[in-house]
């Protein structure tokens, strides 16, 4: 238990409820609340604390992740609605058993404590790392479903090595305007990625970058134009130029949602 | 190509077409065709055969797995119904690729050869490995649901070593009477166990045991016996005398079949 948490406890002071929890996306149309009341995760966690707290609840996310897209590691808090704070008589041992019972399979939390009310869980964010996973066989798995990209066509040592070489490209402060979606709209587009690498382990070749941030689709541009330059259609220097030129049309194809996994949150 | 296949190729001999794939077993009732049409592994096999082949279709398994289990080898012959052979004009090169295409995305077959027609898939089994693996962790993972057991109390270095001890005392050739679901109808329970281990990587346990055969329940009662031990509800000395007096009630409970896959198969 943190000293937070002990304050909490013993006196009591306004304070925001912090949970970590991983979910698997396949069956949400993405983190954020949508207007059709489709399924999402922000959806699920405000009806659980909801139901929990027995009081409205706003739940504010560490990012907004896409349709299919999965978390090992993610961070949301849970305030009463419309305020900064959260009052619960739940001690803060019991949370995530507490959620978990009131949450579906494809969600878990495993970490809850308290925070102060001036800490905001998006804004906040100094670091975050994300996997895509790429299940490279010529024969599909029928544990990989909607948890990996499936490349038939082998990479060997050659062509993984392009792949790490042009990762390596990507690390620095960089303008990414050239590996985002065209419906970006952040005005910002520097970037500074801090690693950015490719190991392969059996069948899966796991491609990992972690960066102060990141733009819209940018992981999945960035997995899709290290899939080009395995297949030898670009290399190191191509991904200067995308980078130089900014022009989106430079960079490889969006690579599918189902391979990418939000992995770590830094504060 | 090996060397019956292209004997298959260049003169016509009558051969069993001998299929090697994997399964997931989770939204499936076991690998057997059941009077009532639900769907298994054996049913989704056959159609696909008699769709390829256009000629009805008899499907011979290595086992039979129950409902939930999964495999991540499993054999199995196709030829025609009521014959020891098939006769096809698809080159051997190009069956994997036209099974998947008519299989759901559950099962994945990833090779295929000639056999000659005296080949049994199910008798000519000369050594099996099951893997049952335990997820370990006080939290449920949304990325493990229907794939392995979830044990919320931790195993740490004391439980996994009377985990591993209690699996070396199934190595040998022992009567399993003990271990078998009280439904087993075989005769002869003498089995041969030549390797049994425990290893924890992470959150997983994985259990692996391989032998000339298994009795029915056989991995599952031995997986629930290695967590009672873990729990300290019984040693190594327990195992022997379970082995000697052929008591079922002695032994475990029977860990759930969503941790059990069929993991190598050989003739």
């Amino acid at each position: 238990m943190s000293n937070l948490d002990l304050l909490y406890e013993v006196v009591f002071i306004a304070m925001k409820l912090l949970l970590t929890l991983s979910y698997m996306g396949s069956n949400f149309c993405g983190y954020q609340v949508q207007p059709n009341g489709k399924r999402t995760v922000q959806g699920e966690l405000t009806r659980a604390s909801e139901e929990l707290f027995g009081k409205r609840c706003d739940i504010t996310g560490c990012s907004r992740t896409d349709s299919g897209v999965h978390a090992n590691m993610f961070c949301a808090t849970v305030t009463e609605r419309g305020t900064d704070s959260l009052n619960s008589d739940i001690p803060i041992s019991k949370i995530c058993d507490a959620f978990n019972a009131h949450l579906p399979d494809d969600i878990s939390v495993y970490r809850a404590e308290w925070r102060d009310e001036s800490f905001h869980p998006r804004y906040g964010v100094k670091k975050k790392e994300y996997l895509y996973r790429i299940y490279n066989r010529r024969e599909r798995s029928p544990f990989e479903n909607g948890r990996s990209w499936h490349i038939p066509a082998y990479f060997g040592e050659s062509e993984l090595e392009c792949m790490k070489e042009c990762a390596s490209a990507y690390i620095g402060t960089h303008d990414f305007t050239g590996f985002s979606a065209s419906g970006c709209e952040v005005e910002d587009r520097v970037r500074i990625v801090y690693s950015a690498s490719v190991i392969r382990t059996g069948d899966i070749i796991e491609f990992r970058v972690s960066a102060d941030g990141f733009l819209y689709n940018m992981v999945r541009i960035m997995a899709g134009t290290l899939v080009m330059s395995a297949k030898k259609k670009l290399d190191r220097e191509s991904i200067n130029r995308m980078i130089e030129t900014k022009d989106r049309k430079e960079a490889g194809e969006t690579a599918p949602a189902c391979g990418l996994y939000l992995d770590s949150v830094e504060y």
